[in-house]
C-alpha cells in the first residue's frame, strides 16, 4: 500500500519537473536546467509525503486518493527546492552520493565559462525558485480537489513554506560570527529554536497536519497531532544533526564531517562545548567552521563528543522527544492502524542511519 | 486615484513583510532578516501593480478593490522576491541607489565573520525564498476573494512565476562561455526569445491580463490584453537594456556598466558585434564580460554602440513594438478611458529614464 502511495508520488513528480511549463515551447537549454531537478525529485525517503499519508489517513482518508498524491508531490517538491537552495549556501559537494545541484551545473560550462562555479550556483539559485513554485502550484491544485478543507490545508502549507525560510536564516545566521561564553541552558534553548522552525515543524509536524487537514480533521485531531509532531520533528532533526557528525557518508551520501566545516551551531556542539576538558573546548573552539577541517580533526571532534558524554546526552535528548510523541500518540482520539503507523513513522525518523 | 491604488499597495506591502508569519513568536534576529525586504517593498516604480489595475479596470472592477489590491502588492512581493536573487546572481553592488540586500546582510557581519560576503548572499538566497513564498500567499488570499475567477487568474499567476526563472535561467546560461560567430538574425532572435521570458511577458503582459482575469474578463478580452502586453514588454525590456548601457547611475540606481560588466548577451549587444568595424567588434569581444571594465571602457563600448549605429536599431526595434502595442490597443475591445490609461502606461515603459 505505502509501496503504491510513494509511486504515486514520484510519478506525479517526474511528471511535474518534466514539464513544467504547460504553455510554453521547448527552449533550448531547458533540459540542462531541468535535469538536476529531475534526479534529485526522483529519489529520497518521501518521508513528507508519508507523513502527510499518516496524518491524511488518521482522519479516514482513502488510501490512494488524488488530492493526497498531489500534496505529496507538492512536500517533495518543495524539499526539492529547499535542497538545491541548501545545497548551495552550504557549498555542499554532493547531495545522496551524487554531485549536488550547483556542482552540475558547474560542470556544464566548466572550460568555457571564466567562473564555472559561480554560474553553477546562479543557475542553482534559479532552479530551486522554479521548484519552490512548481511546488505551489502542485498544492494549489491538490487543495482545489477538497473545496471544503481547501483554506484550511493551503493555510498550514503557507505557515509552513515561510517558516522554514526564517529558520535557515536564523541557523546560518548562528553559525557566523564569534561562538558566545554563555550557560549550556541558553545555547541549548537557543539551538534547538533554530532547529524547531527550521526543520522539525516543516520535517514532521506540518506534513502531518496538513495530510489530516486536507482530509477535512477537526481542530481537536489537528491539535493532537501537532503535540505528536512536534516532539518527534525534534527528535527527528536531532538524529539528522548527530548523523551530521557520525554519519557514514557511504549511507548518507554526504561528505562525513560538513556540519562541522560549516561551523553549525547544532545541540550536540553547544553539548560539546560544555561538558568536554577545557584544552578540548578549546581545541572545538579553534576548529569548528574550518572549512578546511581535515579526517583526522573530524575524528578528534568525534573522540571529544563520545568522551565528554555530549553524544550521550544528545542521545537523551532524542530519547525524551522520541517517548513524548510516544505518549501523544497514545493521548490521540486514533484508530488502531493509524496509531501503529506513526508509531513506525516514529522509530523510523529517530533511529535512521541515513 | 492612481496615487490612492499605489499607496494602497505599498500599506499592504508594508504590512505583510512587517508581520510575516502570523502564528510564529518573536524570533529574536528576524528584524534584521526582514529590514532589505522592508525598504525594497517600500519603493519601486509600482509598474507591474499599475498594470494590473488597467487590466482590472478594463473589465469594469471598481478602481480600490480588494482583489485588486491583493495581486498588486502579491506582483510587488514577487518583484522584490526576483531582485534579491537577480542582486545576487548579478553580484550588484546596488538596488535603487542603494547597497542591494546582500551587500547589506554581509555588513551586519562584517568584523565578526570569516566570509561576510559569502554569508551575505547566503542570506539574500532566503530571502529571496520568503519573499517568493509571501508573494504567493498574497496572490492566493487575492484570489479567494474573486471565487469564480480564481481559478483563471491563479493560473497566469503559475505560468509567470514559472517562467521567469526559467527566462532567467536562459540569460544566465547565454551570458556564460563563448560568444558565437552567427548570422546577426540568428543572435537577435535567441536574445529576444530570452527576453520575453525572463522580464516582458513578466513585466506587462502577465501582470495587464491578471488584472483582467481577476475581474471576470472573458478569454477574448484576455487575448486582446495579451496582443498589447507583448510587444509593450518586449519594448520595456529594451529601453531596460539601453539603459542598463547609457543610464545615468543618478537616476537608475545602478551602476553604469554592470550589464557590460556581467556580459549580458542582449540585443543591443549583438547589434553593436555585427554592426561596428572589425577593431571595434574585436574590443567587444574582448571586453564584454570583464568584471574590471573601467569607466574608460565603458564610454569607448558606448562610443561603438552609437558610432556603428547599433543603438539606433535598437531604438527602432522599440519603437516598432512600441507601434504594434499601440494598434493592438486601437483593436481591442476597450472603453476610451482604458485606452488611454494604456497609451500612457505604453509611453511610460517605453521613454523612462529608470
Amino acid at each position: 500500500m505505502d509501496a503504491a502511495f510513494v509511486g504515486a508520488v514520484s510519478a506525479r513528480c517526474a511528471e511535474v519537473v518534466r514539464e513544467p511549463l504547460d504553455d510554453l515551447p521547448d527552449l533550448p537549454g531547458l533540459a540542462d536546467f531541468l535535469a538536476p531537478a529531475q534526479e534529485l525529485t526522483a529519489g529520497g525517503k518521501r518521508g513528507r509525503a508519508r507523513l502527510c499519508a499518516a496524518g491524511w489517513r488518521a482522519v479516514g482518508g482513502a488510501e490512494l486518493a488524488e488530492p493526497l498524491i498531489g500534496a505529496g508531490c507538492a512536500l517533495e517538491l518543495f524539499q526539492a527546492a529547499a535542497l538545491v537552495h541548501d545545497d548551495v549556501i552550504d557549498d555542499a559537494a554532493t547531495r545522496r552520493g551524487r554531485p549536488a545541484s550547483h556542482v552540475r551545473f558547474a560542470a556544464l560550462v566548466a572550460g568555457g565559462a571564466p567562473d564555472p562555479a559561480r554560474f553553477g550556483a546562479n543557475a542553482a539559485i534559479l532552479l530551486g525558485d522554479l521548484l519552490l513554485v512548481l511546488a505551489q502550484r502542485e498544492m494549489r491544485r491538490a487543495a482545489d480537489l477538497v473545496p471544503d478543507h481547501r483554506s484550511a490545508a493551503l493555510r498550514i502549507w503557507e505557515v509552513m513554506t515561510a517558516e522554514v525560510a526564517v529558520g535557515q536564516y536564523l541557523d546560518v545566521r548562528a553559525s557566523t560570527g564569534e561562538l558566545l561564553e554563555e550557560p549550556l541552558e541558553t545555547a541549548l534553548d537557543r539551538s534547538l529554536t533554530v532547529i524547531r522552525h527550521k526543520s522539525a515543524r516543516y520535517s514532521v509536524e506540518h506534513p502531518l497536519v496538513l495530510g489530516a487537514a486536507l482530509a477535512g480533521g477537526s481542530p481537536g485531531l489537528l491539535a493532537s497531532l501537532s503535540r505528536v509532531g512536534e516532539p518527534l520533528g525534534e527528535a527527528f532533526q536531532l538524529r539528522d544533526d548527530d548523523l551530521g557528525v557520525f554519519g557514514d557518508p557511504a549511507v548518507t551520501g554526504k561528505p562525513a564531517g560538513d556540519d562541522l566545516r560549516e561551523g553549525k551551531r547544532t545541540p550536540i556542539v553547544h553539548l560539546g562545548l560544555a561538558l568536554a576538558a577545557p584544552e578540548d573546548t578549546a581545541f572545538l573552539r579553534a576548529r569548528l567552521g574550518d572549512p578546511t577541517l581535515s579526517a583526522a580533526d573530524v575524528d578528534r571532534i568525534r573522540a571529544i563528543l563520545i568522551g565528554s558524554g555530549a553524544r550521550e546526552r544528545h542521545e537523551s535528548l532524542i530519547a525524551d522527544r522520541h517517548r513524548r510523541a510516544t505518549e501523544a500518540i497514545a493521548a490521540a482520539p486514533l484508530d488502531t492502524e493509524t496509531r501503529s503507523a506513526l508509531h513506525a513513522l516514529a522509530g523510523a525518523l529517530t533511529r535512521r542511519t541515513a
